[in-house]
């Protein structure tokens, strides 16, 4: 079967620009010494997971209890929970996978560590923890490096847990690449001092991660940096194309769609919105538009309801008739693919098959 | 089992107002001698769905292929599929419901009516057809009385397709119910214009569908209409609450979230984001706070990325501790509910069960 044969919206990936965008992320890790573990949270798919283990990946990132189950369920090793876990029950869940896999927890409160310490010493299981700091996002993160130094003690004095290092995301940097070097030499200082602090308690601080898809391949100026985790580098998106970290030819995953309206003048609408596409904004850009359509770009996919994509074309243009289908590279493609139950992939045009997209959904 | 012990972030409905609204809606339309075909794309739950027809509803509205046969297979009769639809596999779909249930397509062009009609031919079914007009949304909808009056022709003339009247979506009035009058009766006039063009071809035009939340208690005020869809009232949100369209009381779903972290200054975070919420904006109010936080109205949730929610409080308030709970109300309820596998239902704060979001996924 062709992608022209599936119905419609249909998520496809092309499997030849993926592998080229994850060779591509291998070969700079090796060439600096960097340690990859990507961010799942992008496609939610262990086979995925796996293709990127295999192109040079140390293990996966995840952002929430119920994906690190997936991932390990999955067969998945060295699994690094990202985010700062509350509740008992969760606690107890990350035992559990702590028994039977590698398993590292970012923590910024005393109140995250004491309760996963709890679990793990009931469950008599351990698991790596990293301290996360802010490097400028002010999302999570403690703020100095005395904080950062006061949190590793008091965790690795914690039953079951192991002070492995810490972390960071610098989802704040969105310049383009060869203008992110004094931001980066910013967090590069951070971690001087916090890896200081840290080494004075007479804590070793092995990892230092950190690393989204815009500094991917800046990495390397972070004077420090052992791990980066992105997550979008494996499909990319129009969001990143806009910030000049990937070209169009980079772009893995398309959503197709088909005309189904074009009653209204200058309009048409096609059988994809909000809940096909996800409404998130083109923030590289002028924020206008909700993706960039392949074989029409001279039209803008001006809005987005529930199910309708409103298509705009130039006064004057052609426009499509009810039937005509359309490829179109979503805004963002992590909250695209959240979704979509199901995507397929293919080379060349021909479907090879379709992978579950088996961590969405799982919010817990 | 308490909501208060739920793990979060946890989707749950109020019985008690869900029901208050349903049967408000339904004291409603028995006063004003409307029909009620409620949109399920809300909730995509045909238990839900189920209790609107004990509340007085006619049928159900479907937005997909995918969510007819959902509610097909969960007993729902009088089901309208309230877009255009285009594609072979989805036609033959639609053929097999009509075979068991009584179906009604909305189209606004010849090809969506001409595919339909084949399949429904092939199958040996028939299903009754709306068409489409404008009414000032300017998404889908013929345009003129004369364009309205020749579809319905070619429609009556189609084997297998029954013309059972006109529709339209007023989802560009959102203006306070006490101003809504002269949009409606703009409306209005449309409908006597498109009426009598269809009558002037000898056709009947038995439904005038139309109707959506903002416009709810207002369709008495829209002359010649027949049956009205709204979505949204069964649980209400922050949108429908900042347009003056129900109060606070009347939200009937709440997303259950904890603080995970308040490390950095003026700043807590929860544990849902875009992924839990949707990124939908406030589109009744100043665009800004993605929704409505019960237990501290004076916080903001600013911002949103897609695991975590940014509570911003005033200089001086006090933050909330690390595993604290709060409930929120979100922008947009179908969006978020959209996010969703499973939503949990209870009265006044007692557990009683959890639904599957069975139309959830299926975008096809």
């Amino acid at each position: 079967m062709r992608i022209e044969e599936l119905e419609t919206p249909a998520v496809v990936v092309d499997l030849d620009v993926m592998e080229r965008n994850l060779h591509r992320a291998g070969d700079y890790i090796r060439q600096h010494h960097l340690q990859l573990r990507p961010h799942t949270k992008t496609h939610k798919i262990p086979a995925i997971a796996r293709m990127q283990i295999e192109a040079g990946a140390y293990g996966v990132t995840v952002a929430k209890v119920g994906e690190a189950e997936v991932m390990a369920e999955g067969g998945l090793e060295n699994i690094l929970l990202a985010y700062p876990v509350f509740g008992e029950g969760k606690w107890d869940r990350l035992a559990a996978i702590a028994r039977k896999r590698s398993l590292t927890v970012a923590v910024d409160s005393a109140a995250t560590a004491e309760g996963l310490s709890a679990s793990l010493r009931r469950a008599g299981a351990e698991a790596g923890v990293l301290v996360e700091f802010d490097a400028g996002m002010h999302r999570c993160g403690v703020q100095t490096a005395e904080e950062a130094a006061a949190l590793a003690v008091q965790v690795d004095r914690a039953p079951g847990l192991r002070f492995a290092g810490i972390m960071f995301y610098p989802g704040h940097i969105w310049s383009r690449p060869e203008e992110q070097a004094p931001a980066l030499a910013g967090v590069g200082e951070q971690i001087r001092e916090i890896v200081s602090a840290v080494r004075a308690q007479g804590l070793d601080c092995a990892v230092v991660s950190g690393g989204s898809t815009p500094t991917l391949y800046q990495s390397h100026q972070v004077p420090g940096l052992t791990e980066i985790r992105p997550g979008t580098y494996v499909f990319n998106d129009r969001n990143e194309w806009g910030g000049g970290f990937c070209s169009l030819e980079d772009c893995a995953l398309r959503v197709l769609v088909t005309v189904v309206s074009n009653a209204v003048p200058e309009r048409a609408i096609v059988d994809g919105g909000s809940k096909t596409f996800s409404g998130d904004a083109w923030i590289s850009g002028d924020r206008k538009g909700y993706g960039y359509i392949v074989e029409r770009p001279e039209a803008s996919l001006e809005a987005l309801t529930e199910e309708h994509g409103h298509l705009r074309f130039p006064a004057g243009a052609a426009k499509p008739r009810v039937g005509e289908r359309l490829s179109i590279i979503p805004n963002h493609v992590c909250a695209c693919v959240n979704m979509h139950d199901e995507i397929f992939y293919h080379r060349g045009g021909v479907v090879e098959g379709s992978w579950k997209v088996a961590g969405r959904g799982r919010v817990r």
